[in-house]
This record gives structure tokens, sequence and C-alpha cells, in this order.
């Protein structure tokens, strides 16, 4: 069946994917143009539309307590906004040259082609899942979707057990690690690298393994899984690495994700080296007037490394929305790319990061001075004062801003904002010494700690001359 | 007597005012050269140095316990680092064309000349006293200085009434009242302007205004304040207004303060519209090479505005201290200016601004669209989620950033920081849509509040056209 139709001047939308970036796009395109001169269709293969994976840890964890929480908008308030959404229909292929799209209900198996005048995809991205035995055995969890997140819960609540192993000590890693904590488990993260959080600098990673440990957890690096060893009931029974043995009632893999760009790809669209689609600056697919793409199944550009990445994080992906939906209605808008922003915590530790780390300086051939200093989130003398470990990276010679990374306990997390937008307005340290930044005994020293960070990285980029 | 005397090669800096901008830069010039290049003589006429008067209402509210927690570096500190620090000893004249100063012991009466060759002043603000029947009457207190703390708590202790006046709304006034009401005192702040906070624009000092109600803080707007009225015992009984009389046990006065510049006046050196000293960029006073001034006696550049304001904080005291005593070890440093960025809080309020408010961009020539939004600290699902209020002002037509206010509960405070640094790149609020700004739920929504004032901004700049 074919669902292309005679539409007279109005132009049809059509969106692949219902989450963040797809349906930003849908909602911000029809605030531009209503339903007689933009007919806008959305397909979305799950249950749900609109929310927030990044929420997930938090719902297992007992702070959130029902997936509904998590959702921004349901399928029934985005109908009521004149899109015509159809749920748990997966496009299966893009025909570009043809401009249609081939959806499938998931339930029936029933296709139809759908034509399209312009077209968003917002496919999202796909957990990496090693491929290894036991990987599929009751009991192994990822965490990637609200169906996930029933899942592992489900799972949770019919096994005694009380042995959580994390495999992966990214974001999800120690964002899971804490939610077991909360729960009442023995947790062990089990960890590839040198240190857990390899999106900091490894001497940043090893206070966050520090303090993991002093929460009890049980922290696993430079440590290769090799299986996920089953129980006699088929169910998962321990996590196994070339060098020993970790026994585990349930098993969450947080190892990263990568673009889901495989209907994409078939259909001829560029992606770049880590599989994300290419955009231009307007979030339409690089060569193509009529299609755009967003959130975690494209490439972004790094403004300080002018390299492009792929991040997968909600406040990306309703960026690109929002960019999207602007320009498929008929406005102009542009995304001109990221710093690198990132915070997470671990129960009381607040974990921030933002621009480049030493190896990504490196690798984009960038020389740079580094330095690392401690201070206190409020006045030393003010009660609650706790200690942060700020790290800054400057360019060698310039002094530009390179990154910042920290450390620390209330208050750590979001002052990696200043150096975010420092980043984004290309500063140098010098100049971040003299920002005019909130100062009160209960909310900062005299000094901000980004500002003591900035000044001893002065003093290293002028010691190191030429 | 006269001190001078021949000191072969060896140069000799005097610094006037042993607080945050003198002692930073003597300090400062200390660590780029020693005692055999570089004399240092400070005076200070009190008995504490580099001390913190910003936690003066913390210290007086009990956050605190000693007013040694708030020095940050003792004389005999000083003194270890070849400081020649004359403590009691006040500096009662200064001759300029002779390149020396006339110093007074406080408690003899001795003086004596001290010849320089760089000059350090750092005299400071002096509270504005209000002249009026009881205003010297015990039970009046400022919380200017350390001694004034001691004053107010000794006078405390002696007291049996749990009845506390604030005069004035600013800064000191919130947190003194705050301080009272962690005393367990009744409050009644006495207001001169519409709302407290004068810093603030009057929409969002309402919500400060409500909030301090919430707090069992008796708010009084709007009001003269005629007589601080005495008992039999002289001692103070009553606030009385033009329409009131508001018993009282102790009154706090906290109606700002002024450059102290009386000295440098009589010494014919440059002050400007506020009576602040008049510096360049290297913090020198205006026309004279070896001169130096800064902390709460000077004026400084507004970037935003272009305009000189006075502007008594700590945090600025530092950094002109910092760049007087590189320049006068020899070294180099500037500093540019401020943006006008002030954090404060009562109890759990968080009150915050940077930039102009309306009519500080009416009085700079600047046309503005201003939005105010409302917003979550935290992703709205993620436990403690607070609300917050966010003002915007953004030039009319070319959309650049000229101001923020924030009121709000945790994490409403340090949010101030993003557009702190905005104004000093001078951005534009659709610039700021697209900061990479931190997101996790327990941090930020996916748009954080800054940036959802900033679409608002962005999208009223574009409506009204040129």
């Amino acid at each position: 069946m074919d669902m292309s139709r005679a539409r007279g001047t109005r132009e049809r939308l059509v969106v692949i994917g219902g989450d963040a970036a797809g349906m930003s796009a849908a909602s911000q395109a029809r605030r531009l143009k209503g339903q007689d001169e933009l007919e806008i269709v959305a397909f979305e293969r799950g249950h749900f539309t609109s929310y927030s994976a990044c929420g997930i840890p938090y719902w297992v964890g007992g702070d959130v307590s029902a997936p509904e929480e998590l959702i921004a908008r349901t399928p029934e308030e985005h109908r009521a906004r004149d899109i015509d959404l159809r749920m748990r229909t997966e496009v299966v292929e893009l025909d570009v040259a043809g401009g249609r799209v081939r959806a499938r209900d998931v339930d029936s198996g029933a296709e139809s082609w759908t034509s399209y005048d312009k077209l968003v995809i917002g496919t999202g991205a796909r957990p990496i899942r090693p491929d290894m035995p036991g990987v599929d055995a009751p009991g192994v969890h990822g965490v990637q979707t609200l169906d996930d997140g029933q899942a592992l819960l489900d799972s949770l609540a019919r096994t005694r057990g009380r042995r959580a192993v994390v495999v992966g000590a990214g974001y999800i890693g120690v964002e899971m690690a804490e939610a077991f904590v909360n729960r009442g488990y023995d947790v062990t993260v089990v960890n590839r690298g040198k240190e857990p959080m390899s999106t900091l600098d490894p001497d940043m990673g090893r206070l966050v393994h520090k303090a993991m440990e002093g929460l009890g957890i049980t922290m696993v690096n430079d440590a290769h899984v090799t299986e996920l060893r089953t129980g006699d009931d088929g169910r998962v029974r321990a996590v196994v690495t070339e060098d020993a043995e970790y026994p585990a009632d349930v098993v969450v893999l947080g190892i990263g994700v990568r673009p889901e760009t495989t209907l994409a790809k078939a259909a001829g669209l560029p992606v770049g080296q880590h599989d994300g689609l290419l955009t231009d600056m307007a979030m339409r697919v690089r060569g193509h007037e009529n299609i755009w793409a967003g959130g975690d199944c494209v490439e972004v550009l790094d403004l300080v490394s002018g390299q492009e990445r792929h991040i997968a994080l909600g406040t990306h992906a309703n960026k690109h929305g929002q960019v999207i939906g602007t320009n498929a209605g008929g406005g102009y808008a542009t995304f001109p790319g990221v710093v690198g922003t990132a915070v997470s915590k671990v129960c009381d530790l607040e974990i921030a990061r933002t621009g480049l780390r030493e190896k990504d300086a490196h690798r984009a051939g960038l020389q740079y001075e580094a330095v690392t200093i401690e201070s206190t989130s409020r006045a030393g003398y003010y009660p609650e004062a706790s200690l942060m470990t700020v790290k800054m990276l400057a360019e060698r010679r310039t002094g530009r801003l390179l990154g910042v990374q920290i450390v620390g306990r209330e208050g750590a997390a979001k002052r990696v904002d200043i150096a975010a937008v420092a980043l984004t307005a290309r500063m140098t340290v010098e100049q971040m010494t003299a920002l005019d930044l909130g100062y009160a005994p209960p909310f900062s020293p005299v000094w901000d700690p980004v500002l003591v960070a900035a000044r001893k990285a002065t003093a290293k980029v002028q010691a190191s001359g030429r």
C-alpha cells in the first residue's frame, strides 16, 4: 500500500524516531506551521515518546518512582498538537531518490510506504553489546530505553540475590553503581580502562575511583570481560574476566553506545568516522536539501578540537530538534557545535568535564600546559565547604583554554559551565582570571576554584615561554 | 621624625590599608621581588589584616564560630613574609609631590613620615551612617569590620530582648536578617525602596520580599527612617519612620557604603562620580605612574554599560590586589573591569544578578527586551528539583546579552556565572541558546533555565524587529 497521495500545496514532514530529537523537531515545526500548511507524520518503533533515557538510573535507584515521570510528552499529547504519530511502527527502508520511507507495524508486520517532502532522522543510538558467551542470558540488562529499565526492575523484583556487577565505568556505569548502592546491593564495577570515567584524564578518574571505594563499591580496573557465566537455570551468575570471576545476581552493561545509522547508511547518506550522520550547521544531512538529522545518530563538531565527535546526550538532542524544527518549519537556526561538556555524580561525588582531555589535545595536534588545583566549594570558613579538584588545560603559547575537569562534592559539577562558556568564547586562561563570577561566602571562596586554576594555568603558560 | 633614609638601589613599596586589596598587593609583590630588591611597608589602622568582611553576617548568625576563622592571614603571617606591617597605625596625610605618607600610631598618637617609591592605596569603604537622632546610641550597629561584628555580638549577649530591626534591604540587610532569624529573633527589615534587593529589578525583588515573609521576617518597604528612638537608659528602643514605629532591642544599619577616599582626595588624586579613585587598566591611579589603588576605594569599569561603578566586594578587592602586586613587583597584569555579578542568600533563598537592570540599561542609553521565565534546578522528575525564576535582558536589534537576574533555591545563585562569562564575551542571547552546559538529571533540566531564558529572549528580539 502506498500512503502517498495528492496533498495539494501542503507539504509533508516525516520524522523517524519519537524521542528527543525527532519530537522536538516535530513540535517546533508545528509551532511555526499549522496543520493546513504542513502535515507531520512521525514513526516510533517503541512504546514511548519524548522520554529521558538519562533518568533511567534514578528510576532504578528509587529516586524516581515511575517511568511516566520520565516522559516529557506522551503520544496522545503529540497527537493533540496535530502530529500524526505512529507508535510501534518501525521505518525499515529509506528511499531517498523516491522521497519516501517504508514502515512496518511491529506487532502485525504490515508494511506501507509514506512519501515525504521533508525528512527528519532521529534514530538515536544503540548500546554496544559485546559478542561473548552469556551476553543474552536472563539477568543481563542494558539501560538504554524505558523498556530496558522496566525489564531490569522486573528482574530485580524476581531475584533474591543482592550482588550487582556493572560492566563499564562511564556515565551509565557510575550512575548505575549509585542506583544499586541506593538499593542496598553489593556493587562491583568492572572497567576496561585504567580508571573509571574515561571521559576524564586518568589522574582525575583516580579521584572518582577512590570515592567509589569509599562508598563501598568494588572497583576493578584494567579488566577484560571474557564471559558472562550462567547457572543451571540459564540465568547469569558471574562476570568472568581474564584474571578473575565476580559473582553476580544481576549484570548491567554500560559500555557505551553507537549511532543507530543502519537505515541511513543503507540509503547512502553520509556518515563520519564514528558512524554518525554528518550534517551541516542547519543540521541538514550533508548534500541533502530536505533531510535533517539530530540527536544520538549524528556526529557533532567539537569547537575546541575542530573535529567531529559522537556524543549521546539528551541536551544536544533537544537542541538539534529545536534547530531542525525551526528550519523545517521555514525559519532559520543553526547548531554551531559542542565543547564537550558532561556532568554526572556517584552518590554525593560530582564529576564534570568540558573541552579536551590531554589525549584529545594531543590527538588534535594541540600542545598544552596542564595544571591541577584543590580548592573549596564555599569560603573555607563557611559550613559544609567541601574540597574540589580542578584540572585545567591551556594551549601552549596562546594560553587559550582547552579543557576543564572537576571532581568534588556539592557545587562542583555545574561550575564546569563557567569553562563551557569560556571555551565557546575562545577565552585565554589569562582572560578567565578576570572573570566576574558570583562571590559570597555560602557560594564560593573569594577566588572561585575555576579562577584559582586559571591563575595557575596562566602562570604556567607564561613560564613555558614560546 | 622622618623615616626616609638612604636605601641604595632597594625600592620601597608603601601600602595603605591592611585588608584584601592592600595585602594581596603586598603579598604578590613580595612573591615577585625579594626583600633585597623591594622593601614593603604596610599601614593598618585596625586590629586585623586580610579578613573577610563578607563573612561577618555568618559569624553573627552562628554559622561561623569565631572571628579568627574570617582572617585569611594574620599580621604575624604577613611579617613572616618580610612585609613590615604596622598595625594600629593610620595614614593621616599623603604627600604625592614629596613621595611620602604621614602615619599616626592610633594608641600613642605618635606620628612619622615614611617615603615611598611606589604606593598602594587600599583604604576601603566606610558605611553610610544617616544623620538622624539616635544613630550613635548603644544597640545600633554596623557590620563593616570585625570590630563591628564583635561589638554587635557583645551587645546581643548583654541584651535580653529578641526584636531585631535591620535598616536597609541590600546584601548586608538580607544577610543580617538571616543571621537574626538563625538566632531566633523577631526580625523586621525597614527598606527605603519599593522592594528589597534594589540591585534587582523590582519585579524580581518582589520574589525576595515574598520569600522573606515566608521566613517570618517582617518586610517594610517604601519606608523613610527619621529617628532611632532611645529609652531612658540611652539604648535604642525603636526605629521610627515617617509612617510607623518598629520596636527594637537591636538595630543594624546596612544602608550601603561609600569609597573611603578622604586621604586621597586631600592629596589631589582623581575621584569619579561615585567618589571612588579612578584608575587605569593596570590599577594605577590615573595620571600617577607609581601609585596604584584597588578594592572598595576605587571605581571600576562596567564592561556592559561602559560606565564607572562603585562595587564593594571582596572578590574584586582580591583581584585588584593581585594585579597591583604583579605590576608593582615588575610584572604585567590588568583588571579589565566587571560585569556586575553578585550573589546572596536569605536562608535557603538564593539571589543572583549580573549585568544591567532595566534602569541601568536605560541610563546607559541601551534599548532592550526583557523576558522572565520559571524553570527548575534539576530535571523536573528528580527529587528536590526546585523552581527558579530567571529574568534576562537583551539589547534591542543586536540581541546582545545585557543582564540576568535569578531568584530560586539550591543551584540558583551560581548559575548566574554562565551569564557573567557570556557578558564578558559579549555574546548574543541567540549564541547563548547553543551553549553546551552541563546536563544530567540531578543538575539541570535538558534545557538549563538560563538557556530557556535565552531562547525566550531570542524570540522576543526577533519579534521586535528593527
